[in-house]
Formats: C-alpha cells, sequence, structure tokens
C-alpha cells in the first residue's frame, strides 16, 4: 500500500467507495479468472475468520455443534423436496465428469445444505432422545448468480455458516427461530451494525419452509442487504415422501421431526462492516471485530531511537499480556505512511510514542472513529483502552443506527412516497399484503420490494393499504435490495 | 454412544478397529451418498478445528499470511504447467453446466491451487519489495481417486493446508523448504506422532516440483501415511510460457521468482493421531490436541449429592480459569457410561469427585493415556495438570517413536528382506536409485515402495543395491504406503 489521497464520500458514490477501499485495503481480488469468484487477500481474511469465530461461539454456546458435510450432493437428493429444486435449480452449478469419465449420477455443488444434511438426519435420529439435533457448518456455498455479481455482496462462491436442526414438535422448532433471532442480534451487536428484523411475506420465503425470518441491514447507496435468514421448515422436509426423518416419541409413536436451519451470510456481513462503519480514510472496525486491535507506532527522533523504540515494545508487551491483540510496526516506512496504511485496515486504537511521550511518562491514543488523539499517562494506559473498547463500539453502533433509523420513513400513500421516496431509503407503510400489489410496486418504482412485517414488534396497519387502497392487513417495510 | 465392550486390537485387525472407531465415537459417517466423500461429525470436527489451529499458528508465526482462493480453476489456467496437468487431468472433479446452461469454459473443483494462485501471483508481484510472498490457505481438496477410497486416509474430498511461497532466488526458496520442514517437525511434536523426514526420488516427485520433500507416519497396519509434503518448484511455474510471475530485483533486471509449495494433510494427520495413539478403548489425545482436556465427573452419593456436585463445580471453574478446556459432565448417566464415553473420546484427564474425595480434599485422576488414577489434594490439582500435559505428551511421544523405530529394519540383500519381510514395516537399504529397480520391488514384494532418502541425517550406502546388485547410490526406506 502507498500513501494516496483519501478515499471518495461513500454517500456520495458508494459503488466507488467500495470497489476503491477494497482494492486500496488489499482485502479483495477481482481479477480471478472465473465470472463471480473472487480471491480474499490477507487482510479481509483476518476479519473474515473473526466473524466466523464470535458467530460460531455464540452459535456452541448454545449447544450448536459443529460438522462439515460435502460440497457435492447427488442430483436425485437435490431433487427431493419441490419447492426447494424449483428455488434452486437454475443456479447450480454440475458436475458430470471426473477422472476423463462420465460419472454414474450427475452431482451439484451445494448451492445450500438441506438436501446434503437430512438424508444423514434420517439415518442419526431414531428415538427423541437424539433430539434435539443442532449442527452447524461453515462452509462456501454455490450459486450460478444470472443478477449482476459484487464482490461479497452477491458472489457465486460465497461464505457462511448453515445451522440446521431437528425438533420433536413445532413448539420447539419455533423456539429455535427465536434462539437463532437471538443469536444473530448478539452478533450484530458486536459487528455494531443496525438490521430490521422482519418475517418473509408467505411468497418471498426460503424454498421450503413453512416461515422465513430475516436480517436486513442498510448499505450506504440506500439499498438493503439481507445478511441472515433462519426458516421454520415445518416437516417439508422431514416428511414420508421426502427425507423421511423419524423419531419414536415417549408415547412409542413414530413421527417426523420438525425442523429449522439458520444461515448468517459471513461475506456479506464483513461486506455490511466495510460499508456502514468505513470512511474516506477506509475500513473502521469494532475492537472486537478488529484482527488487530493497537498498533504501536514509534515516533523516532535522531539520537532518541533507542528509548523510543524501547518504550515502544514494553507498551505493546504490556498490552499483548492484558489480552489485547497489538502490534509494533517498527518498519522503515515513514510516521504518516504507517498512520495512512493502519487506518485504511480499520485498526481501532493508534499508539503514538515520540520523544515528547517518552520525557513526560504518556503515549499518544490516536481513535480511529472519531479520527482524534489524546494524551494519556503510561499507568493509566490498559484502563483507557479497556474502557475504549465499549466506547468505540457504542459509537459506532449509534452513529450506524441514527443513520439506519433517519432512513426510515412512513408513508400512507403513493403520493406520499413518490415525493418522500429521496430521502426514503427505507419505506414503511400499511400494505393489503397481496403479491400482486408487491409486483406492482416493484415495477412502478424501480424496484422497491417488500421486505417483510417486523418481528421485534406488533405494528398495527391503518385502515387502507398505501398503494392500492384495498383493505390492509399489516405494515411493511420496503426498500430496494442487493 | 451406548457402554459396549472394548473395541478390538488395533495391531491385530487395524481396518476393523479403525472403522469401528470412527462410528463408535461417532467421528466420521461414510454413509453419504457419493463414494469417497464422508461427513465428519461434531466429535471429529472439534479436533479437525485443534489441528488446524496449530498448524495455522505455526505459519503465521512464520510470517505466512491467510487467503482463500476459489474452488474452481479454469481448465486453461489448469493446462498451462505440462507436468501438472499430466499427474493430476485423470483425477479432476470437471464442471461444464451451471444455472441449466454449459458453460463457456470448464471448470474444475481444484485438486491443488498452483493453477488458481499463481496467475494471481503474476499480478501482485512487480517489485523485489514484495518479495518474499508466503500465503496459505485452509481449504477442501478433490481428487477422483481411482484407488480404493478410505475414510481420511483416502478419499475424493479430503482436508489440508496449503502455503505457496514466492522467492527472489533459489537459496531463499530452499530456506523456506527447510522452514517448512521445522514447521511440519514441532506440530508433529504436539501431535505426539513420529515421522520420516525424506527427499522423495526424482520419479516420484511432485508434479511440477523440481524437489519433493514428505514426512510418512506408521499406521498400526505397518503401511506409511505421507502426511505432509514440501517442494522446491524452481521456476517451472513462473517462467514465461506458465504463469510469468515476474519482479523487478534492485538491480533493475525483471526476473522470475523461485518458488515453493507445502501441504500438511489436515485429515490424514487427524487420522493418524487416531491411529497411532488410540487403543481398545478409543481415542488417546495429545493434550494440546484435545478439543476438552479435562473432564469433571461427580460420583454422586445418596444425602451427599450437593456437597460433590458443588466440589465438581469449584474443581472445574478453577480449571477453565487456569487455561484448561473442562467440562463437567453432570448428565443423568451412570459413572461407568460417563467413563466409557469419555475415554472413547480421548480426554487426556479424567477427574473423579465422590464422597471421600469432598471429606478428605483430594480428587482422583484418571490419565486416559496409562489408564491409571492417582489421588492428588485439591491444592495441587492445578500444579499436577500443568505437570501432566507435558508428561501425557511424552509418554505418547515415547510410545509412538518406540513403535516406529522397531519397525525399521535395515536389510542389505534380497534374502534377508524376504526373511525379515514380516518384523520389518519400514526397510532401510542401500539402492542403486534406478525406477526400473522399484518398480520391480513393488511388484515382486506386494507394493513396498522406495519413499525416499531421510535428509536429516546423512547416511553412506554400501556398495551394491540391496536388490540388484548394482553400485548403490543411496540408503533409502521402503515401505507399503495408503
Amino acid at each position: 500500500m502507498s500513501t494516496e489521497a483519501p478515499l471518495k464520500k461513500k454517500n456520495e458514490n458508494f459503488s466507488e467507495w467500495f470497489d476503491d477501499v477494497l482494492q486500496r485495503a488489499e482485502l479483495i481480488d477481482i481479477r480471478y479468472n472465473v465470472k463471480g469468484f473472487i480471491v480474499y487477500r490477507p487482510n479481509i481474511m483476518f476479519i473474515v475468520k473473526r466473524v466466523y469465530e464470535i458467530i460460531e461461539n455464540l452459535l456452541i454456546e448454545k449447544n450448536h455443534k459443529p460438522t462439515l458435510f460435502p460440497v457435492v450432493i447427488p442430483i436425485s437428493s437435490f431433487k427431493k423436496e419441490s419447492e426447494h429444486i424449483k428455488g434452486f435449480e437454475s443456479e447450480v452449478f454440475k458436475i458430470n465428469e471426473a477422472g476423463g469419465e462420465e460419472l454414474e449420477e450427475e452431482l451439484i455443488l451445494r448451492p445450500t445444505s438441506e438436501t446434503a444434511i437430512y438424508p444423514m438426519f434420517a439415518l442419526w435420529i431414531r428415538s427423541y432422545k437424539a433430539l434435539p439435533m443442532k449442527i452447524f457448518q461453515s462452509v462456501s456455498v454455490y450459486r450460478h448468480e444470472t443478477k449482476a455479481t459484487r464482490p461479497l455482496l452477491r458472489g457465486r462462491e460465497f461464505l457462511w455458516i448453515e445451522a440446521h436442526c431437528a425438533f420433536i414438535d413445532e413448539e420447539s422448532a419455533r423456539n429455535q427461530v427465536k434462539e437463532d433471532l437471538e443469536i444473530t442480534k448478539k452478533a450484530f451487536h458486536e459487528f455494531g451494525l443496525p438490521f430490521l428484523m422482519v418475517e418473509r411475506e408467505p411468497y418471498d420465503r426460503f424454498y421450503g419452509a413453512v416461515d422465513s425470518y430475516a436480517f436486513d441491514t442498510l448499505l450506504p447507496d440506500g439499498r438493503v442487504l439481507q445478511v441472515a435468514t433462519t426458516h421454520y421448515l415445518g416437516q417439508n422436509f422431514s416428511n414420508a415422501n421426502v427425507f423421511d426423518i423419524k423419531f419414536t416419541d415417549k408415547d412409542g409413536i413414530r413421527k417426523n421431526v420438525h425442523q429449522t436451519c439458520y444461515g448468517p451470510g459471513v461475506s456479506r456481513i464483513v461486506a455490511a462492516i466495510i460499508s456502514v462503519h468505513g470512511d474516506e480514510y477506509g475500513l473502521v472496525l469494532p475492537f472486537d471485530v478488529a484482527p488487530f486491535q493497537i498498533i504501536v507506532i514509534p515516533i523516532l527522533k535522531a539520537g532518541k531511537e533507542d528509548v523510543i523504540m524501547e518504550k515502544s515494545k514494553i507498551i505493546t508487551q504490556n498490552l499483548s499480556k492484558a489480552g489485547f491483540r497489538t502490534i509494533l510496526d517498527d518498519s522503515d516506512e515513514r510516521p504518516g505512511e504507517k498512520y495512512y496504511k493502519w487506518e485504511m485496515l480499520g485498526v481501532p486504537i493508534r499508539i503514538e510514542i515520540g520523544e515528547e511521550e517518552v520525557k513526560k511518562g504518556f503515549v499518544t491514543i490516536f481513535r480511529r472513529d472519531l479520527r482524534s488523539r489524546k494524551k494519556v499517562k503510561d499507568e493509566d494506559v490498559i484502563d483507557n483502552i479497556l474502557n475504549l473498547k465499549s466506547l468505540i463500539l457504542k459509537e459506532l453502533e449509534k452513529r450506524a443506527w441514527d443513520t439506519f433509523n433517519s432512513s426510515i420513513i412512513s408513508v400512507n400513500s403513493k403520493e406520499e412516497l413518490m415525493k418522500k421516496r429521496e430521502r426514503a431509503k427505507i419505506v414503511r407503510a400499511s400494505f393489503c399484503g397481496r403479491k400482486e400489489c408487491a409486483d406492482e410496486i416493484k415495477a412502478e418504482t424501480e424496484g422497491l420490494e417488500v421486505r417483510g412485517r417486523r418481528i421485534d414488534i406488533k405494528e398495527i396497519p391503518s385502515e387502507k393499504c398505501f398503494w392500492c387502497g384495498k383493505e390492509a392487513s399489516r405494515v411493511v417495510y420496503l426498500a430496494k435490495a442487493y
């Protein structure tokens, strides 16, 4: 990385800002020779690993167990659930040859793993004692998207976690959906990301689900990004005609399990962290997400190199010992170059140590989120950073939620929508619930989609649908989406 | 898992023992509906993650950076290096259809990632300042093996790490090979696994390599298992006709980089840990590899449940605080069932707490490796376990190396080989170095392969090849191999 002018303002031209930051921070390379496939470079991989860790730990805390299923699914298994195949068949990559010979049965690359995992559930689950079964895997999935691909936001290979659970009855399964929502909320709190938590409309469910719930966040260009979904599958996959997943219940009766699946999208979450918090100097990472939390930079002065370097090393050691991921940049670059580089990478805290700092027993702490400096006495450094850790997250979260909330505008009619369209990234409105109406809105507004009903609060609609004037049955949120 | 009779002795029928332990410990399911592909269950995934962590940390310590490249490689890129394609083309899975349409260019699933990564190296490397470039990725690779597949040992999808490096000259690249060998030695020390560290014979090199080095370990059935390899690639992939990876050197001259690649096989390492250390009670895990290091089991007695449970909780908490991965098994199963289960899973230390332990202020510590018990005073528990941590590893390592070393027999002639064949799992002999001779040995001995020359010590051959009687040029090791 070389020192260059700041990036553009992300709110003015998000697309350019995003491409620019991916390149300048050396996060992603889009020049891989297969359309829709990208290379994750080291600077983003450290962040990707942190995001995986945070979510995996939350899952494990709630008794989900890690597994790994094959990347290939036999076509016969993939075709078992009729809704599911309808939804995905136009997107799958097919393997029909191996070692120069045609395969006996075609295989697909997993677009999602219900049809890989549930045949094993049928083998593993015998009695109610095996339930609940709660597993997950952290993998890439493959979908031949026909929409324009965008790095991290919409690709043909993307990173996610998928959790799959089986239960004795509907109630336990629906409780799992609630737990998934709580896990997502906790994770998003650590990421400092705002979200709309909605139930998708019936015509917009996951293929094969009974009910679908989703988290949408908002990107600076005013489009929302679905970052996680969880689904109550009922017995759609477990019934006798599909994977026939049965258990003997306490009462001795054989029953089919109720299922849920949950998918936080890791590529998209990372994209959202970059986009929501970033600024014209690059990434701004929440303290816990940051692979490197503190960068120590010695400001050398002729004749004082030794003492400055010594203090820098001691501070680095002390912070590492205190459990902070700290690195000392003792490279030959000039301080300005180092500032540029570590700000671009979003390191939350920079500690500058020069002649003055050595002489007077303090350090200069720079906060990446505010881009502000302050002096802190040597003996107070650790306490100060412990304090900053939560202050930084609060600041990022507040800013992000403020932007998010101010982008939601309620409208009561088509006319009001058209008038406020500019300010309203997310539109709140009473709605009739008909798919035809939703389709019409999308067509006439260049892409506003009904994203669903909030599930964290109960909202009472006014009498009429804002668009068609027929009776309204729900309050929904509309937005353009990735 | 239910309490059952012990497993068979692994030395008597390894194949049966191995299948049995994979099933009884619920590690792997081989019933996935695509031949050569297996399902990793939670009990093994925790171990897999530890093995990844240990090797990744060693790589990162030596400045390797994590990356992630696509699983698909365009056929045109795959075909660039002639030796490489010759070696792998009979094993690749091909994708020629996506979303119902034929692809413009066929894609293969990565069998290894040289041809995915090196085109990007050509874009990333401009000047000597970008060198050395040291990256790795932790992924699955896909090879349509025609030999019989065996779970973990030989599969069509297997887990590994691949590190790829580029350097200004041959010397730096060859030093990287040495570093790779050191990393592997360190990792294998943590795994308690013995190994033969050899240079492969010229006709047995990685496709596209100048020199190939490998770690072979020994399984209880007397066959060796290649668990890691590292290769000096020279300029075979960087030259102008292949990927043309050039940099401007300090002297201003454009030069092609020298390269290395390194691949520790995670599935196979896990298989070796299971096989080498395991016994008729299941897995025996080295302390650092174990996902759960200590299991605390309360032995409840009527009327004393509360005090026994309280002490169990306190001990668990204290051990967790001290940094040990500790769990308390407070389930309703009988102690015997719990013993069976956690022994099967190889937890290195079990702490039993009953009435006596509460009354007299001690705990009973059970070592999985020795299956022996001792009493330890409450106040000494942590020190004791800190001590056991290295004792257990030493014990496992010593046993494994003893078995390994006693399986190596030197022979001076064909006759001597045939006589000692039973005892000699690994045969040490002076050898002419000719491929024809190696082929003849393999054919006439039901599979003894020349595995290569040791590189950690210099061994001087006697005058004649033990097999053909021609002049000997090296001391080699021979074994049947997976």
